[in-house]
């Protein structure tokens, strides 16, 4: 890791050990109800990293030669990790290659450079490190500093697992988040049975409108007691609207006789609905926009979902939401944050419109773009237009629990960057700086998600 | 104001104080005519402008409790700074802040940092600035070294103002700018109105489409008169076209039956004879496209317009101004100005129209993206296809009449750090250097508006 | 020409001197199969350089008098080259003005600096310097240093300057690019008449869809028999499709009967056909999306194609191009490089589509993003997602030979400055810069194109 220097290094310095704010992502919490050991490094470390073997896809590697879609006892992680290793050439200039380094070098504190011919040696030291009982999940959620962290879960799911979390003995705060993506989409083949147990988990009648309605209410109010603070929308086409006389629709729709166009009607509908309870209960609503899921037909159907063939489209977030923010958008307790993929949104659209509407918040660069040069074009089109404090502070949004503290890191070391450079500019002092680099690190977060 | 250093200090020291030419904005020209103080300080500078106070109100505070839509006698206009400069942290890094600063410590000498402590006593000390005779508006006029001053006005405007300014003994040069937005608009309610209205002032039959240009060619002929050198002409989609046989067309819009989409086609139409007229008359068209009006409708029911949810949508320049292009782009003494709020057209679009098309000139960056990354963005993306030649200088295009000389200021800091850049690029020396930081301050504003 | 100084100029020296590999161009195969000299510096520099003469064109000057449209007798080429002179002015800040001062200085060995007062002299000296041998198209292909250099040729044309150039004691690799746009567009009033003559020429029944795939097949054999390792395509709007029974929409096409819609389906179509071609030959496949062509009507009409007036508009990558990858794009020995004029899609859509589809790789900056600005944004938004190993390297993609040591040598300064940036932000060190800036110079180049 590079030192910073200057300015810089001096915002850092203050802020690199503030505790991590995670109120956005993709770990299990079945890894902290269980707190079981990790198996090996190749699971740890590349299996479920889509960043990391879409990569090596790219190039030629079969999926299957990385363990991807193949069964752990049927995988061998050594040739795994060193197929990666082989590869490491491939990620030059990734922010891949850049939290793999700080995960390899700061949290496993492996001080060999990866390679080829060093892949066995740090493999067998990935391994004797997990079998320390300082690399279990809680742990590390210690030794992280995480002082909050947010699953992402189904809206049937039964939250077991943070129930166990809630009445273990252990202080970390691992809370749900409500994801009714599958419920809110009646083109999906389970969408039938879905509402059905849906019904049979909440005990409303789900045939009805209002019926869903309620179990959906229901179901909000069990991710609470979980201590959920907030929900989860990802659309690939943002389209907002408000239709009277749903009943008819939904009828038709649950009868399974609706067009996709009165299938994208619904969700449309829906999500104007979910910011509505939002602002009935409280629950801060996150729209992820613009990524086209599962492009390839192939990867789809031999290996499933989430397997690095999902690109970003063009976003309309003027358009797309004036149905929902005219319905709710001057509400003072709504907190509604939107994240894109199409970054030409930031300063034409999303600047804005969140330096104007009081329920909008921007989320951090996302996925493709939460990197180095990404979180730099992100302040420099968001920022002028639409101050700090229309900001939603950073998520790390990963699976790969080793990865948070080093995405943290590099937007921290990213944000003292930006800040020194203002200060440079002349826009503000020290002062004004220091302040920015905590509310960005920790602050806006917290209250943007309501964690404080 | 930090100091530039080096080459780009060298560059603005030769620029700084150079003539301001203001060929686009929306200052009164009653504040010209009548010469009367300014109000308090909340009237001079919050309450009027929409940069500021859509800030504010993303950030939960009313309107109303901006003054906002309150009558001028019932605003106490102290408590508005006062709240104003409570939240004077929200405006860190915007623009707003750097031109508000500005006026404060060069316009009106304050030497205390806005912020709710010193709020009261900058308070005092403006309104103690605002009772002398030296800020009056021909005084700060004179003062701040305007050559030339261009409003924009209703194409049905009387021009009372502007004809008591030429009458009088002050040489100011406050100049309309024809605005016939209202005119070619058929799906607005009061276009009947206006165009009966249309046919009084000219004597012409404007139930006649001929009748109609006629009028038309009239008030550009009474702007004119007035010292108008430009048209201006502002669309969300831009769309133009070549209808033959409009009569028709006009007649049935004119008797309240055409559609929508008759009412679109009739503009894009209209915006081609606005081109043909700036041929036949020589006067610069200014094209403004791509901002969404209005888009809350519960602040434009209450409050009305320009209240800050104006928001830029995508643009396409090229399929929409083809038949445009088509019919005049060849003719050499016709100059279109294009204005965007989309960025992504900088590179794609009209940088290389602007290279190729002899009426076009690009306009400098508008609205949110009139500030220093803004500036710095636009320049990066459309000098190295369009050269410097193809733009059409600097417009501060405001309504706050107190920060045009912050605003040219921030442009004339912008263009000697983007100059400098060149040269430390080897682009070229200091001499081209200079010469282009005097054409971009103020020479090519005189050519492109034919203001010489 | 500026030193570059610190790591990138070290960098830069390690690869300035490298070969050129130029994989895609529009030089003409006859001048090295007839190897005589270049004619008057006008003719050489000015006239068929429509980077140049659009921009005079853009600020007035007629193409007449550039001698465009022009027949070369009724030329006057001193004239022509002092005009260009005049406005020399027009080109600061332009890639056209460092190249043709790299021309002028480093090829032609010039020193003087050109302008209206030096232009005799100038054109005096080129003249002198276009009378020598070593100035003949062969030798300047050898001093030049370049290893291959591809031109673009029509899907019917004979190659009988490739075979020439084969056929000679020249060892210089110039090799043909196979280009059907022609065929595959079914509203060009040429089509028939040019299906027919591909009939002819492949003893092919052009009349049956079958046998058009034939003699598409043989007329790639014929391009690969030349050394052709490439076909390139060029669409406006990009669409792909996958019909079943062509044939009865071809025999319509053919006939002279489908309609608009039915000829893009017909193209959309035969993009997939192509790709599908390239995995049987091993033929590279490269498409450049989004240039509207000749939008100029006027010009079109007067001076025909390549006049200055193509317009880049939107591309969307991700939707146009879904059928042909889910049927090839997982096949490894394919490889489509893709070309874009609109930036938006190098973060959204090429750099992720290129980091999961094992056939893709991104083309280097295009036309007008081919320079410093241009290669600079290039980077920043594309290597964090795709990394270095799904670029195609660079194409000079010129019809202006003399520009070609100017435009690798710029693509190799803006990529040691890229690199040495990347080592100053602690991505990477100089050996492995060192190794990048070897692959972006050359080898990537040989690689993409199968030129090893």
């Amino acid at each position: 890791m590079k030192e910073l220097k200057g300015t810089a290094g001096d915002l850092y310095a203050e802020i690199r050990d503030l505790p991590i704010v995670s109120p956005h992502g993709h770990t299990e919490p079945a890894w902290f109800a269980e707190d079981a050991p990790f198996p090996d490094p190749a699971t740890l470390l590349i299996v479920p990293d889509h960043y990391v073997f879409r990569m090596l896809y790219s190039q030629g590697v079969r999926l299957e030669e990385l363990g991807v879609g193949v069964p752990e006892a049927a995988r061998d992680p050594r040739a795994i990790f060193q197929r990666f290793a082989q590869h490491w050439d491939l990620f030059l200039g990734t922010p891949s290659r850049w939290w793999m380094e700080y995960v390899l070098t700061q949290t496993i504190g492996c001080d060999m450079p990866l390679g080829p011919e060093t892949a066995d040696a740090i493999y067998d030291q990935i391994t004797e490190w997990l079998q320390r009982d300082e690399t279990r999940p809680r742990a590390l959620y210690d030794r992280f500093g995480i002082e909050v962290l947010a699953t992402t879960d189904s809206a049937l799911d039964d939250l077991r697992h943070h129930r166990t979390i809630r009445e273990s003995q252990w202080e970390g705060r691992v809370i749900p988040t409500f994801r009714p993506d599958g419920l809110l989409d009646a083109t999906r083949p389970e969408w039938q049975a879905e509402l059905d147990r849906l019904g049979e988990i909440t005990g409303e009648d789900t045939k009805d409108f209002k019926g869903f309605l309620d179990a959906i209410r229901k179901r909000r109010r069990a991710f609470r007691d979980m201590g959920a603070t907030a929900t989860d929308h990802a659309v690939e086409v943002l389209q907002t609207l408000w239709l009277d006389n749903l009943e008819a629709l939904y009828a038709k729709l649950r009868a399974g006789q609706g067009s996709a166009e009165e299938a994208a009607s619904f969700t449309g509908h829906m999500l104007t609905e979910m910011a509505q309870m939002s602002v009935e209960d409280g629950m801060v609503m996150q729209l992820h926009a613009g990524s086209r899921r599962n492009t390839n037909a192939d990867v789809m159907a031999r290996f499933g979902r989430d397997k690095g063939a999902d690109i970003p489209v063009r976003s309309d977030f003027v358009r797309g939401l004036e149905p929902l923010l005219n319905r709710v958008g001057n509400t003072p307790n709504l907190t509604l944050i939107l994240f894109t993929l199409d970054e030409t949104t930031y300063a034409r659209e999303l600047a804005p419109m969140a330096g104007h509407w009081p329920c909008l918040r921007i989320g951090p660069p996302w996925w493709f773009h939460d990197s180095a040069a990404g979180i730099a074009r992100y302040f420099d089109q968001v920022v002028e237009t639409a101050g700090y404090w229309n900001l939603a502070g950073f998520n790390d949004d990963t699976r790969a629990f080793l990865s948070i503290p080093a995405r943290h890191d590099l937007w921290r070391r990213a944000t003292a960057l930006h800040l020194a450079g203002q200060i440079e500019k002349g826009l503000f002092g020290r002062g004004d700086a220091r302040m920015l680099a905590e509310e960005l690190a920790v602050g806006l977060a917290r209250k943007s998600y309501k964690l404080g």
